[in-house]
């Protein structure tokens, strides 16, 4: 029998509608929740999608030529050449994600920590989510080591690992794992015949240029489908538009028309109007690449400023090299932690800032971290500003932390860790 | 183990790409596959998308508050009242079906014949279609004693349907079920503690707007989810959204909480742009309500001609009182069409229009009915020109037949069954 399915909420999409609630009863909070892009739809992107608004019509499943095409080519620029009749639109990344688990079938791997819904979705379809912890200060990829292990485990067990999730670069981590990590990581996919599904919507919010994100579709070519969209990039997440990038081998093309079959009977098609701009996007014009290198520094300025409070307070953080996520370890602090405010896991820490502080962050448990785990991830996406035109100046300037609204944000973060990691013990009660 | 899904392409979607692959190799071709609405976006509704392309957060995952609110006011006008919390959005009333199946769990009873895609999803989440045949001539709604015998039978096998979906007005049928046989399905859906799922997508296209089609909300409102879209109004399927209305009972709140976290973790939340022009469209302001009435007189025009011809033809077929699709039956004519043409079932007649016409219908297997049912469905809502021009002229006229360009189609489909139904043999060769 089937059970009607115990399928938590995106924890990431249930603290961000909390927080909307308590903002509109009037509370000050600070959302840094969820990774939304705190940032206006760029002009000529908008302009596109108006211009598009009389496109009624369904199209292709697979998404409109015009947009396949220029997903293929934004590809190509980045060494990952793929005929564009080997290209998937579809409404978000995340249902193409949930699309291709369908789609593959089998039970799935999944890093640990790693995004909120690869393992909620894997159980949706009824897979079982197979737990891989990454190696450490490389985050999205299951330590190819441990991958073997539990890969034959799992198969010992009756399970059926079919293929592992990566994000390269890293959410909840904002690492970016090392060549040589997703090179032996594509290795061990081969060699134990997993499909790779590679989430590479960071891909271009790696602050250092010149060292860019390895995809494992440069090592295990015919295994490798690639995911992204322009949520991360342009800050477009309300339209709805992601793309697969499938691979040019028979697995390619058995699972593409397997994909676009679910993607038939679950969604039709992308939204139209939303293509058109979208297809625009994906052929980068020096306009939209300017946007994108602009909002790349803005994440990277203010999630280094928003790091340096968080070692400043104590906590242990691999260096930040891309997005704009942050996830501190506090186990050095456990103890004082405990002491002080009863805070033993990530729970208790992001309840103690949401709580005393009305600062919104993400507990590690969300991201398949065990319970005890001392982390939670913290999102700057949302400092920029309460308005476009906050948000619009903090992308313009030269130097954001100049800004004084961007500043209080950080020091509202920073005067909420001072509190947390105050030896004293103090009531709790909340504080403005 | 989990198998990958041996899921068919949607038939409808799979027809439509196939015949517009042949039209661009030159091919002159009649797409009746796909009950596509050929007409233009309203252009009020597209200056509402225009106007909200600046809108590119998620906002919540149900939807937004002045779409909901505006959903709510639709049902109301209706006599189905409820608290917009109750509403939930999503990008194409598909998708909502898919979650929906998804929410509920368990085993789930379909119409025979019904739509391509309630079967297909249900065996995508791993539920078993339970197949009910309707009340001849009263499409969409499975007849309530068979449902009644068929549900304690899977029951009794180890089954465990817990819902049952209805199409008020059909597809494929293109008719409506009695109030009388509505209330029936509803009693026994209640009897047999079964979830119904309402699919009143085609609502506002039943000819006769003195004799609406009755929702089973109505009758067992405790139980009863409700969804439609704009695709068959306002003809802008490519827009991807509906609206689901679940039910103001324990029932309908638990199912509420599951949708949500569902959708959270398929899709986030429907494309935002789009969400502003379907909250002005539900709001059903005059210059919307009379293009849609202008539409649903259009509909009522081509499908009656085309019924006409099928009907001199000598197929059976119950007066069409909704929609744009036609079911006609050619067992009448069974004999005659295996002597000449080697016509046996459904597929065979959609094999001969196809080839031997250019005339794209879908097969009666297509919605789940037994092999050698002698029927086709066959839409019209391509009939009404090439281009938005005459498209446009065709919602205008006040004889859409009388405009050369839908009278030609109309006739190409006469004449093709004229050839069908000729008695003595002929080769088969193409012609134009």
């Amino acid at each position: 029998m089937r059970e009607s399915t115990p399928v938590p909420m995106s924890a990431t999409l249930a603290a961000d509608e909390a927080l909307a609630r308590r903002r509109r009863a009037g509370e000050r909070v600070l959302s840094m929740a969820s990774g939304e892009i705190g940032l206006a739809v760029h002009p000529a992107l908008r302009e596109r999608l108006a211009a598009a608004a009389g496109e009624g019509a369904y199209g292709p499943v697979a998404g409109g030529r015009a947009l396949r095409a220029a997903a293929a080519g934004y590809w190509e620029r980045r060494g990952l050449g793929i005929d564009p009749g080997l290209v998937v639109a579809g409404p978000g990344s995340k249902p193409l994600l949930f699309a291709l688990l369908l789609a593959l079938g089998g039970d799935v791997v999944v890093p640990v920590p790693s995004w909120v819904s690869y393992a909620a979705q894997a159980r949706l379809v009824g897979a079982r989510p197979i737990p891989v912890p990454i190696v450490p200060g490389q985050g999205g990829v299951p330590d190819p080591e441990r991958l073997r292990e539990a890969v034959a485990e799992a198969r010992a067990a009756g399970l059926d690992p079919r293929s592992v999730v990566v994000t390269v670069p890293d959410n909840p981590t904002g690492t970016v794992a090392s060549p040589d990590t997703v090179r032996r990581l594509a290795s061990a996919a081969r060699e134990l015949d997993l499909v790779v599904v590679s989430d590479e919507i960071y891909r271009d919010l790696v602050y250092d240029t010149s060292a860019p994100a390895e995809s494992p579709a440069l090592h295990a070519s015919e295994r490798t489908v690639v995911t992204t969209g322009l949520t991360k990039n342009l800050a477009v997440g309300g339209w709805r538009t992601g793309v697969a990038r499938l691979p040019d081998s028979d697995i390619g093309r058995a699972l593409h028309t397997r994909l676009v079959s679910v993607a038939s009977q679950v969604w039709s098609s992308p939204p139209a109007p939303v293509q058109t701009a979208a297809a625009y996007a994906f052929g980068e014009p020096p306009e939209i690449t300017e946007h994108v290198a602009a909002s790349r520094r803005l994440h990277e300025a203010v999630a280094r400023a928003v790091a340096g409070r968080f070692t400043a307070a104590g906590a242990a953080l691999a260096p930040v090299r891309a997005t704009c996520y942050l996830y501190p370890d506090f186990e050095p602090l456990r103890d004082r932690l405990a002491r002080a405010h009863g805070v033993h896991d990530g729970d208790g820490l992001a309840r103690f800032l949401s709580e005393r502080h009305g600062i919104g962050v993400l507990p590690a448990s969300a991201f398949g971290e065990p319970g005890p785990t001392l982390r939670i991830r913290a999102a700057t996406s949302r400092l920029y500003g309460d308005t476009d035109e906050q948000r619009t100046a903090a992308l313009a300037a030269a130097d954001p932390l100049g800004l004084p609204w961007v500043r209080e944000a950080v020091e509202q973060v920073g005067g909420a860790l001072s509190d947390l990691v105050r030896s004293t013990v103090r009531p709790l009660s909340p504080q403005s």
